[in-house]
């Protein structure tokens, strides 16, 4: 079942009922002011970090949910006198009145989401977007009297404040019930309400939601506005027709407008409501004196009037359509499937740049007060981000790498407003330094910018201590190198990509973290998959020292000799693993803190995960000697279902004190046997990479929002994004998703199919073209912009693999960027003509 | 405007209307499980630990509000049949379903709440308590058809359970999401709904909430109960008529069971429900094995087979009755103010307990996460309990000092499970120690049990570290004579007992904590307030020693020595006091880090500040000088209004970064010039001391909830407990109280109206009576047991102070314990007949 259709052309889902399966949202906002919308309108604003510095209220898990934080309310009214009553009220998002509307449909755009409602023969269009540019969200609500009467109508908008700190706002209330204050200030042109809570003290920020109109009332006050037993459906503000211009005095501050609305027939208005955020110089602060206790309101007005004009907002809105355009010119496709097209050259490049902004911190199932960036996630995420802008690819490589330890390990996490480590999580997860290696070798396969490599990055943001970021991964391999058990395997430490898989926890102790705990630790649980990623990221070390190490500054011999010894280690542990981490028909996950294996067909339950399949295998190891297709060919086999790959199978029945946190869930669900969605697409890209072109595609699509889009009732969340996990084959609800939007599945996705499947990926070579896709796909082009130019790549299937680059035919599937010369450039417009079958 | 009134015989307050200003709350459970219940029947439950063993859920600050943790549904039924549809639902709480009620009456008693209601002639009485010796709550419903014909009504009772912690129970959604589990036993007697989250992991415990009748139908899914968009108060399984039999997959569980009465006129039936709280042995978890998944219920059908009929339900009140009237036998007062009377005798002891049970973690403002019990907060929460169960006072005690640290310091804080101080919050506080001295003044006074002193006692918790309390106390006194600054007075280090008075802090950073950031300790700031304790508890300390020191094991010359240095450090502080302390009219706050007066006439605002009048003068400084009248006579000119008396005046408008948290709120609020209710009887036991018995009382009285029962419109909190502030004469809303019930103004108040106001006050020698009046007693008996023996105290004014005790009179006004021998009581039955005159 759909509840909604993709609008390709308009690069926009449209939902067709507010009756979703669960909220489905959107983000706002690219620089510093984000935003989340529901297809109900729910969600919340906040400036840069969502922890400290939440503008509007939010409650998750709420009963009922997803309401309150901005609601619109259009009351059709008996007359137009000032005792008029409501005859019925609706809301331009259904919720939060719940009001049956005539029409109905949500457009969640790239940046911006349009409501259209009718109802009486009233309709309305209301779009919310955060303009380029500045920190505000615009709500645009364009009403228009259908009907052949006048009609009167009143429209109420209303934000719940956040009192900043969104943990305090929630835990601290015999402070916060005495604090919130709020000024008004209200003419005959415009209203605008202020929350000023804490302004006097150490902030120097406030914000205000405005309105472009004369209003016929105002409240401050939610107890005022929506009476002792009230919720957002039904205000007691609003039933009564009458807002009651209340001042609010700590509790719970909101900002409601209304404005009353004489519409003639077929008459049109437009109303803009603006949610701002201003920051102030500690001395600018007040409008006289600080005893004054007012507010400079100078910056405000100044934000306000960049929108307080239908023209001014369309104007705005046109700036969020071009920035858009440009970023997604970087990679298209047409390939003749409508649904790899639309995810390719929208959606999927659309979640990586959320992901890359977010992180894991807001989303509607984080709640933006836990997490800070994870030096895992956030070098991932980069790796379907770095064509988009590569300059802010590479100031997140800098931050991400001096929060690195001298020793080359690395804090699991770091806040994004510091960008120091995390020392309440701390490190010990072995797989993180290798990660650092995987997005600065993406960076340099994009852009060429060797000067990264010198850059002087601190360890730990140790001043004094800053070395080359060459020399960061340098002690990222070693690290590896240096921290191996019984086997010659990698140490797992804390844990490895799985967080889940704790070999050295053994925690007994309700709510204790098994991610931080270690009551055990006897240096000899061994990771697998780390000992793939060894062999793919030391290799892809070795490549940037061979090819970059003179620009860097080392001399020939040194670059020799470090390559030779990288090479050689690669090699080694290529072979262990093919050994001591062979289980007969795929790898071993690992070896926990007795020496005993995990995933393998000697253990009870999971006998065998998905993890050190994908990672090994696109490492490489096993191709030759055929573990690698025995390999996936035992996921396909034991892993694969309908709605995807497993991470584990059988699911554990009981909880292993060995293993840690994944024997915790409920079978078949995260971890302990779920659809891990983030390593689905390795899967995939090893089925590409060993030629199984078929399968590679077949892992793609069926775990793809836009092909399951049908089974939206199963699956739940959005049909336009990726979920972290579905339930899997053992759960009691198989298909069903779960924490849509921020995952590394958006970046690995986003690798697989451009680079893997479409086969467009870039090298420190230069761009390499090489498609694997299975037999309904003949005939395709592909649009890169890369280091300069644009390639336009046509794609045809004849059966032999050949490379044509203007006109020349090339050995191999790579197509050197010194080969694009300057003069090929100009001649062609920056254009590059390339010509492939396969 | 009152919204209830008191039922002193049943000592209940009787809530007349759901409509009260906040919620009215009362709390069920006396040893380890606790609910929280409201007139409308919100609130939650917990056993031990508020944040960590959270049973069911609750939302502060949501909209709607005080929802969703019990529901219950009443439904008229068109008929009987299978296919039957609801006429009209109701709750007997009133809320969730809001539904107007033809009768409501909400009764607050002693440990239990009974909500009476009726609807279409169908009438409820659901009584909600914990029983004594058991982890239960029992909902019991009787419901009576009192109309002239058979009907058929679906009883639906609710609960929504939490994840067991509550912060991540509010904020881990991506594992939460996905680890909810339960089961369900459903036989022709009873349905037994199983909630069993995270069971299969680390924990040993799980809950149940059952119904002692066959059901209808119940379901475990919130979702599949409530609907995609309804909340509690319109369920889609409520309005469908019917139950789907859901099992919970993660997401939210709940426990809803329904049950079909048919009820012939004038009938009546009785449901009982219960809310369960069971541990099992490690080794006992599982009905067979692990595998299963099958729980071990054998501890719950017991719990259940206690209160599974009427009859039992109906013992285990009486029995909770039974405990109350025995703790409230100790101190009783026939006034003739019904007001007085019923405070001292019910509420403000009910109060104590509830303050001693709780600390200040889990109020309808204590969101139950963030703070464990504080070392200041407790010792002064004992003084008001001491005398109900000393036993559990001499625990407590004992775990308080435990935390303190070797050098006399303390933890401000300490977790109740683990018992361990809080690094998190730290120490620094400087009036911490002191309390120490006061709580164990109090128990001696209490009970005279003098081996407390000599119970071997750890500092910091440390193995080895154990001293007898008495060195503790020892510690405790000279800490402050350790720390003195250039006037001699006591430095205050991160605050003394006005947590927000920051004088080290200097904090410029928006949410960082003014109590655990010193960016200017420079060891000079003083307090005024932190002088006064040690001049009342130093000397305390002294009479300990001199009167227990022998018993505790020392000589007669070091006892002679201690004692000796003590009162004349304790001269020379009250000195130092009486002049670098003094302002002219009034006594000083403190002095800053620059050492500039703080609460002087020197300043702009702040001049005058409540703490220090009070615990000077209740340590008798100035009262020889009359500096003691004089700082009274400025409390009351310059302080005190028509709701009591501020903390400080005038109220700070701007940011003082000297000075702290103090001057961030707004003006008239919290520690910024509001009423903080803790400090009021300060004064009016001050006044008493120096014989202004007219306005102890007033202070008394202007404060106290039963005296301003009428203008519950503005007060807003329950008029039968003390909140912690009332809204100040400078605010914009004078009057509004806030953060009922978990304030250390229940001891102090029941001290200051017991001890100094009736005047029955325990001492090292004996029982002292000495009441300060006002004009219009004259004639009271105070009931009180004491040291194993009861007094019958009457009180008569004459205008001349005089005491007689069994027929013989005496010096002074203390009734020496050592005349009411073993002999005495035998013979009058334990009874001591005491007669006073005033």
């Amino acid at each position: 079942m759909k509840y909604g259709h993709f609008d390709d052309a308009a690069r926009e889902y449209v939902i067709e009922t507010p009756a979703t399966p669960l909220p489905w949202i959107n983000y706002l906002g690219s620089e510093d002011f984000f935003s989340l919308v529901s297809n109900t309108g729910g969600g919340y604003s906040f400036y840069r970090d969502a922890k400290l510095r939440r503008l509007t209220r939010y409650r998750y898990n709420d009963v009922p949910g997803d309401e309150g934080s901005r609601s619109y309310y259009l009351s059709l009214m008996s007359d137009s006198s000032d005792s008029a009553t409501p005859i019925e009220t609706w809301s331009p998002t259904f919720l939060p009145t719940k009001t049956a509307l005539d029409e109905y449909r949500c457009r969640h755009g790239l940046g911006y989401t349009v409501f259209e409602a009718s109802k009486h023969g009233i309709s309305s269009e209301l779009t919310m977007f955060v303009p380029v540019g500045a920190n505000a969200e615009i709500n645009s609500l364009t009403i228009t009297n259908t009907t052949d009467k006048a009609v009167t109508l009143d429209v109420t908008g209303v934000v719940e404040w956040c009192l900043w700190n969104a943990v305090d706002d929630s835990t601290n209330f015999q402070r916060n019930l005495s604090t919130g204050e709020v000024e008004v200030e209200r003419d005959d042109e415009r209203t605008v309400l202020y929350h000023k809570t804490e302004f006097k003290e150490r902030r120097n920020h406030y914000a205000f939601f405005s309105l472009n109109a004369p209003t016929i009332g105002f409240d401050t006050s939610r107890d005022a506005f929506l009476g002792r037993f009230n919720g957002w459906d039904t205000p007691q503000a609003i039933a009564a027709g009458k807002l009651s211009d209340s001042i609010a005095h700590g509790w719970s501050p909101i900002a409601a407008n209304r404005v009353r609305l004489e519409l003639e027939p077929q008459e049109s208005k437009t109303l803009v409501f603006t949610l701002g955020y201003i920051e102030v110089p500690d001395d600018q602060k007040w409008e006289s004196d600080a005893h004054s206790g007012i507010i400079n309101k100078k910056p405000a007005h100044e934000l306000y009037a960049r929108f307080d004009t239908a023209e001014k907002v369309q104007q705005a809105l046109d700036q969020l359509a071009e920035h858009w355009n440009g970023l997604l010119h970087t990679y298209s496709v047409e390939s003749g499937d409508e649904r790899l097209d639309r995810m390719v050259n929208i959606w999927h490049q659309y979640q990586c740049m959320v992901t890359f902004n977010m992180s894991r911190s807001a989303s509607y199932y984080e709640s933006g007060t836990g997490r800070g960036m994870g030096f895992r996630d956030s070098n991932q995420d980069l790796l379907g981000f770095v064509h988009l802008i590569p300059e802010r690819a590479r100031q997140r490589i800098l931050d991400i790498a001096s929060t690195q330890l001298d020793d080359g390990s690395a804090w699991h996490q770091y806040q994004p407003l510091t960008k120091r480590g995390n020392a309440d999580i701390g490190g010990g997860f072995n797989d993180d330094p290798l990660w650092l290696v995987a997005s600065v070798y993406a960076y340099l396969a994009e852009t060429d910018d060797a000067s990264i490599l010198s850059e002087a990055t601190p360890f730990n943001n140790e001043d004094g201590s800053e070395q080359p970021l060459l020399e960061h991964l340098r002690r990222s391999v070693n690290f590896i190198l240096n921290h191996r058990g019984p086997h010659g395997l990698p140490l797992i430490g804390r844990a490895d990509w799985n967080d889940c898989l704790n070999l050295n926890c053994f925690s007994s102790t309700p709510g204790e973290s098994f991610q931080t705990v270690e009551n055990n630790d006897t240096g000899i649980a061994e990771s697998v998959f780390i000992a793939g990623m060894f062999v793919l990221y030391g290799s892809q070390y070795a490549d940037i020292v061979e090819r970059y190490g003179t620009q860097a500054g080392m001399d020939a011999e040194a670059i020799s000799e470090e390559v030779a010894a990288i090479r050689s280690a690669v090699e080694e542990m290529k072979q262990v693993t093919e050994s001591a981490g062979w289980d007969g028909e795929w790898f071993i996950r690992a070896f926990d803190a007795y020496s005993h294996p995990v995933g393998s067909h000697e253990n009870d339950e999971g006998q065998i995960y998905i993890e050190p399949q994908g990672m090994c295998v696109m490492a490489g190891i096993g191709v030759e000697s055929g573990k690698a297709q025995q390999a996936l060919s035992s996921v396909k086999e034991k892993l694969t279902g309908e709605w995807g790959t497993a991470i584990l199978a059988p699911a554990y029945s009981t909880y292993k004190i060995e293993l840690g946190e994944i024997s915790t869930y409920p079978r078949g669900y995260k971890e302990n046997g779920g659809i891990f969605c983030h390593n689905n697409p390795w899967i995939s890209i090893a089925n590409a990479l060993v030629g199984n072109d078929d399968e590679a595609f077949a892992v793609y699509r069926r775990n793809c929002p836009a092909y399951v889009e049908d089974k939206s009732d199963i699956r739940r969340v959005e049909p336009y994004v990726y979920c972290q996990m579905v339930a899997g084959p053992e759960s009691a609800t198989p298909g069903e998703g779960k924490n849509s939007w921020l995952t590394g599945t958006a970046a690995w996705t986003f690798v697989n199919v451009s680079q893997y499947l479409l086969g467009v990926h870039p090298t420190l070579e230069g761009l390499s073209v090489e498609p694997h896709l299975p037999q309904d796909f003949n005939d395709l082009t592909v649009t890169r912009e890369y280091r300069g130019a644009t390639y336009h790549i046509a794609m045809k299937r004849t059966g032999e693999r050949t490379l044509t680059v203007n006109g020349q035919r090339l050995e191999g599937h790579v197509v050197p960027s010194a080969m694009v010369s300057e003069a090929d450039r100009s001649d062609n417009d920056n254009k590059v003509a390339v010509e492939v079958t396969f």
